[in-house]
């Protein structure tokens, strides 16, 4: 199985698709997924205006089974571009098969072709099985707290 | 004193004084400050490339007390802007009169001006007065650990 697993982008034609597992992960994360108006502006600001973030798939024959979604970010003291992972999802009965990993390393190549110094990401402390693939791909876990001031 | 404090724009004219205060907030973050070579490229992605980033600085009189620099990153769940606040320092004798408020509030109406969902920033676990100073403006620290992969 693994080795027909291909990495798309994400484009017009499967854009259904990608909505559908930004929704999984939402789902996985028990948060609120992208309602109606936050589903067109994700197409807007992805396909029409100036593209806001950069979305891969991960597909095995015609499934999609999971995604990748990323914005690049600036450190100010090495003044060069920082990959930010904002999603990274295997579909469940997909998981640890290797694909996470394969979508992992894409956004490693990805990083390196931008000329970054590094690629950033945050994870929930309650996703250990997350916490252990990082851990294994000897990511570095800042001494650094996660601030945020929602805007009315 | 808090009366003649201005915000004032990173320009060609005051950059100098910008390298100054991110040297001051790598010196108190005990990280490498800009090299020359990335100095340079902060003057390119800012004057002269796409900018990359937002920076101003914090005036009192003829004296540059403290800067903030910021960039836009995107929520996939609410598919608005995030304003990430990369950095923020007002110069340690100049500290507990109100400035960094003022720094902190003005991140905040720049965010609401480009319909952000939220603003987010990170902060040292040691760096207490920071963390009170977010805890007193109301604002979440998020059930999050933040890794990092340095590129070679």
């Amino acid at each position: 199985m693994k080795n027909n697993f291909e990495i798309e982008k994400v484009t017009e034609n499967n854009f259904h698709d990608f909505l559908y597992l930004i929704n999984k992960l939402a789902e996985y994360e028990k948060k609120n997924p992208p309602d109606i108006y936050a589903q067109k502006r994700l197409m807007d600001d992805y396909l029409i205006k100036n593209q806001k973030y950069y979305a891969y798939l991960g597909r095995i024959d015609n499934n999609f089974i999971g995604y990748i979604f990323y914005y690049f970010t600036y450190s100010s003291y090495k003044a060069l571009p920082i990959l930010h992972i904002e999603d990274l999802l295997i579909l469940k009965k997909f998981r640890k098969k290797g694909f996470g990993q394969k979508l992992f390393d894409f956004c490693i190549i990805k990083a390196k072709e931008k000329g970054c110094t590094h690629v950033e990401w945050t994870v929930y402390n309650w996703n250990t099985a997350a916490i252990k693939f990082y851990e294994k791909n000897m990511a570095t876990c800042l001494d650094k707290f996660y601030y945020q001031l929602k805007i009315s």
